[in-house]
C-alpha cells in the first residue's frame, strides 16, 4: 500500500540547503506557515506589524537584539518576537532554527531591502 | 539590568510535569498557542473541525492513526493533522512532543471524554 501520509524531518529539510535568511516552507496549516531557516552573522533591524513570530532554535547560538535589551537562543529554546517591536537576529556562527508565522509575513518585515525574500520556497 | 527577554527551553518545560495527554501552553502568537504534551500509550479517536494541529516529537516515537494509513514520528519529525481528519496517537512508551494550535481547540476535539481538558494550564 502507498503510504499516505508523511513525517517532515527538519533535519533532513536542513541538510537540503544552504543559503542563510532565506526561510524555506516546510508546511503549512491554517494560515500558517512551518519554516526552516539557516541565519550566520547579523540580520536587518525590522520588525513585523500584524504578525507575532516564533522561533524554535534547533542548533547553533542565536542573538535576538531589540531595542531595549535581547535574548540568547541556543538548541532548544524558543523565543516568541512580539508584533511591532523591532528586533535584529544575529547568529553566532551557524544557526538551524524553525520559524512559525502567518503566510505572507515577510522576513525584513516593514524594512524591506536586499535581503528581503519575497516569494519564499517550499522545501 | 533586569533581563526583559526570556528564552522558553522546551526541554526544561518538559522536566516540570509528567501528566500524560494533558497539554501546557508554554507560549501564545497571535491567535495560536505554543504547547508541551507528553504522551503515552493510546489517545481516543477525535477530530477538530476548523484547526489544523502542528505535532512537533521532541523525544519517543508517536503513530498517529488515520482511518485509511499511519504515519510515525521520531525525534525531529514534524506533522501537521489537517483538520476535519478523524486521528488517533498512539504514543510508544514516553513521548514529549510541541504542539501548536489555534488557541481554544479542544485536545479531544468533537469527540469529548474524559480525557477533555478544558482549561489547559499554562507552564
Amino acid at each position: 500500500m502507498t503510504q499516505k501520509y508523511h513525517a517532515i524531518n527538519f533535519m533532513d529539510k536542513f541538510s537540503k540547503f544552504n543559503e542563510t535568511w532565506t526561510p524555506k516552507i516546510l508546511g503549512r496549516f491554517d494560515d500558517y506557515y512551518l519554516k526552516a531557516a539557516k541565519m550566520a552573522g547579523e540580520f536587518v533591524w525590522h520588525s513585523h506589524k500584524d504578525a507575532d513570530e516564533l522561533f524554535i532554535v534547533v542548533s547553533g547560538t542565536l542573538k535576538i537584539m531589540f531595542r531595549d535589551g535581547d535574548v540568547m537562543l541556543s538548541a532548544g529554546d524558543c523565543f516568541i518576537v512580539p508584533r511591532g517591536i523591532e528586533h535584529k537576529p544575529v547568529a553566532d556562527g551557524n544557526v538551524c532554527c524553525l520559524l512559525i508565522e502567518k503566510a505572507g509575513t515577510l522576513n525584513t518585515g516593514d524594512q524591506g531591502g536586499d535581503k528581503t525574500v519575497s516569494d519564499e520556497e517550499w522545501l
